[in-house]
């Protein structure tokens, strides 16, 4: 008798410890450093489907990712900080007018370029960010001054130019952000919307016309000094009026990062990454829920934010240069690289 | 031996569980509704000493806090909605030239009036807010509009001003937030920066003036039918510039509500709410670690917060009715109402 009660006891122990034993592994396994350095890009999610891209484009679209990853990798591998390698990377996507984001910007319902831009560090929780400016070359250098050379977190519109002027930082002319491109695709959506006797959400978010309403650039990085910084830059959203801000500006919704969970970058329905505070979400899962940045990033837009109705994706690493792709559209310019070297360029889904 | 062996499993085994069995106690405590519908509201955190105050201001904050709750109770006694009770409720402080919002809005820099605010309903998580309008009468009133008539979170500037034109809200002369009080606290912060040596971040941040420059005000309900709304409305930060946009409109930050957790209305400055993601780390905290309201409002504001240097609090209530006060500065202008109409009216620590 005793001995079924001393084996049921012994059962009950390790079912009762099953919880904790679990979590004591996976913090165990989290201490191991996957990568010292590490960097990971995206240049926004959507509806991209092999069938609607040419080999030319394709080409150009990972051309542009791979440059930019490879400036911020070499930054990190010659132990540059993740800051300047968040900076300098963005910088070249904003640069190409293939991405919605500095050069490439799309433009707004009154015909205009708005840009946004945040950018975080996850040594000291600092941040900054600029929304609505229109004359400022490199969303993301603002972004960065004002966190470094400001009190505030976040400036916007003419103010923000006034700003980045004081601090030298290049301004060009509103024209500089003129793509046929893009122009064609606000006459488009503008087309719509005149024909349509559809409520404006609708005309908003017509499911075939996403894909070019939507956009984003964003960077995280790991130094070899164990900061992680993160940062995103983009035009916004087609067709936008009222002098709408998405998700990119705001810290913990389009950029988070902290060097003891994790950095994020976001992408997608900007309104719906506010809602769910998509980024910061992420890093509070894995600090008050002891999950692996891969849980956590799954659940948070796989689960949370699909059931929210929200579409897009983050990229995203951790403390331990574990990095991760997670998205829940067609696809997402994505490109990442390690501390070996090893590059991974990527569109669609696969 | 056996029999030691037998205590020495018992004990382990109960030691082992303890984690556990603490988390369903709670959870059960938590079921248990404290109030079928509630209403909490603060208006501005800051260095308020009873030194500072005459019996008469003092009279006049305490009655006109007063009268922003009972608006409040009263649509929540007649089973109104808390979206209703939270509009009505702050639309009383933003009427009064006493707080920090609406009439009593502080001076940029540019000697002009810049308001934001937000609101959130937590059955559905929709959220809508402006930053930086100058003529929209009742900015919390053109957060709601934001929400339920167009398909964004946040609209800034003029556009934001031309939306709520477009919906009928009441559009004021920017010369309607002008009060003299306000106006001198301008002139007194600009004449310290001239007289000073000091960086930009001293004269922005004086110790002594800090209780003239920030302020909000802010409401939280529940009501009948186990909704929760969160709205928070300011003018921002005295001598503001570069159209610096703070907490307020932050979805996250100055406002958060959902009918699982708990809603929040942040005040303080806003730069630290922002970088620490206040209002939702408390339903963070709520979600993920089973916390009640109280622990995890004293963690984020208490030791979070504080730890990061910033200086504020918040309001919030959960979904049970429990409401609670945190902040971690001299005073914070406060009230609240539970389903028996008891009326706390406070100022100081106490």
């Amino acid at each position: 008798m005793r001995n079924i009660l001393f084996i049921l006891l012994l059962s009950l122990l390790a079912f009762g410890c099953k919880n904790s034993s679990i979590k004591t592994a996976e913090l165990k396994g989290k201490e191991t450093k996957t990568n010292q350095f590490a960097i990971i890009i995206h240049g926004g999610a959507g509806t991209i489907l092999k069938k609607n891209m040419s080999d030319e484009k394709e080409a150009a679209y990972k051309a542009t990712l791979e440059e930019a990853v490879k400036v911020g990798h070499e930054i990190l591998k010659n132990g540059g900080s993740s800051a300047d390698a968040v900076e300098k990377t963005i910088q070249v996507m904003e640069d190409s007018p293939l991405f919605n984001a500095g050069k490439g910007a799309v433009f707004t319902n009154a015909g205009t370029n708005e840009l946004d831009a945040s950018f975080m560090e996850g040594k000291t929780l600092n941040a900054g960010a600029v929304a609505g400016v229109k004359d400022i070359k490199s969303p993301i250098a603002a972004a960065r001054k004002v966190m470094t050379n400001s009190p505030h977190v976040m400036l916007s519109g003419a103010g923000a130019s006034i700003f980045a002027k004081e601090q030298g930082l290049e301004m060009v002319d509103p024209g500089y952000f003129f793509t046929e491109k893009r122009f064609k695709s606000l006459e488009r959506i503008k087309e719509k919307e005149a024909n349509k006797t559809a409520t404006k959400t609708t005309a908003f978010y017509d499911s075939d016309i996403k894909n070019s309403k939507f956009g984003t650039v964003g960077c995280v990085a790991l130094d070899k000094e164990g900061n992680i910084t993160a940062g995103t830059s983009t035009g916004g959203m087609t067709n936008k009026r009222w002098g709408r801000i998405g998700d990119a500006p705001i810290i913990g919704a389009g950029t988070y990062a902290n060097n003891n969970t994790c950095g994020v970058s976001s992408t997608g329905w900007g309104e719906y990454f506010i809602r769910g505070l998509v980024a910061y979400d992420i890093s509070a899962q894995m600090e008050y829920q002891q999950k692996s940045l891969d849980e956590a990033a799954h659940d948070v837009i796989q689960n949370k934010l699909t059931k929210l109705g929200g579409t897009g994706g983050i990229i995203a690493l951790d403390k331990n240069g574990n990095m991760i792709f997670e998205f829940n559209t067609a696809g997402m310019y994505r490109a990442s690289m390690n501390e070996r070297g090893e590059l991974i360029v990527k569109i669609y889904k696969e």
